[in-house]
């Protein structure tokens, strides 16, 4: 089986989707990050969800979380208010690089290589990845691969 | 809402469990990585999914991820059964930390600054982490934080 066939759809945003639609989609699919795609749907980069926290959290308790204790539950609702007026371009890291980018063709161990090296948990497939238009055809998680090559449990 | 209401099961191993049953455990949960006990259910680690792959890949593939193309599904199989000869212990990355522990009387707000701190998707969550013998009750995930903390969408 190739990356192809184990490429499933995965939660994507782009550079201008608000911040808190980058969080409602991370909620929902029970994910820790989100691919950030251009408008080519070529992977640009990952926005890990504890980026998006940081839109939340006022720059004083970022400095001392001790802080953080003064806050109860109703300013927190205002606090995520402000995810509405961020855009998910202000979140990335300053040290952002793309996803591992594998080709619609390569193997399970080709992955399982790729993912191993840059200690990534997901990578993003397309056709010809060399190709600077290449847009992602979907992604593959470690526990989808993992899924795919371990044997059949005794239970199973 | 404090920690101890937001933490749920989090799936663990240990370090002499079996990388198998760590690739199943993560593999079924569908998760990026598990939490490392000790014996007294203690986080030492987290193991990353992608850790695990570094078990079935040979290590000159590893150098060399163009070599992983003369595999073939068959070959692949036979790789996996290299995960039920390796102890989790075997598979922890050298430059190992403890996931962030949080208080059980940490708010929302506080396990948020501490995952935008520590750019971790996950937290575990103990009675007075400050003691040493203090066990994990449970773990906060970000996506998990982001549904307590969200205002429910209008199309609620």
């Amino acid at each position: 089986m190739r990356a192809r066939q184990l490429a499933t759809d995965y939660p994507t945003v782009t550079a201008d989707s608000s911040a808190l639609e980058a969080a409602r989609l991370l909620a929902e699919h029970r994910l820790p990050g989100l691919i950030v795609v251009d408008a080519d749907r070529r992977p640009m980069a990952v926005l890990p969800g504890s980026q998006l926290l940081r839109a939340i959290i006022p720059r004083y308790v970022q400095d001392d979380p001790a802080l953080a204790r003064v806050y109860d539950e109703t300013h927190a609702d205002q606090l995520c208010a402000k995810l509405a007026d961020e855009l998910v371009a202000d979140l990335l890291p300053k040290d952002r690089t793309p996803p591992p980018i594998v080709d619609a063709n390569a193997t399970a161990i080709e992955i399982a290589s790729i993912m191993a090296a840059t200690r990534s948990p997901i990578v993003a497939v397309a056709d010809d990845p060399r190709r600077t238009d290449a847009p992602m055809i979907g992604a593959i998680t470690v526990a989808g691969l993992l899924t795919h090559l371990l044997p059949p449990s005794r239970s199973d």
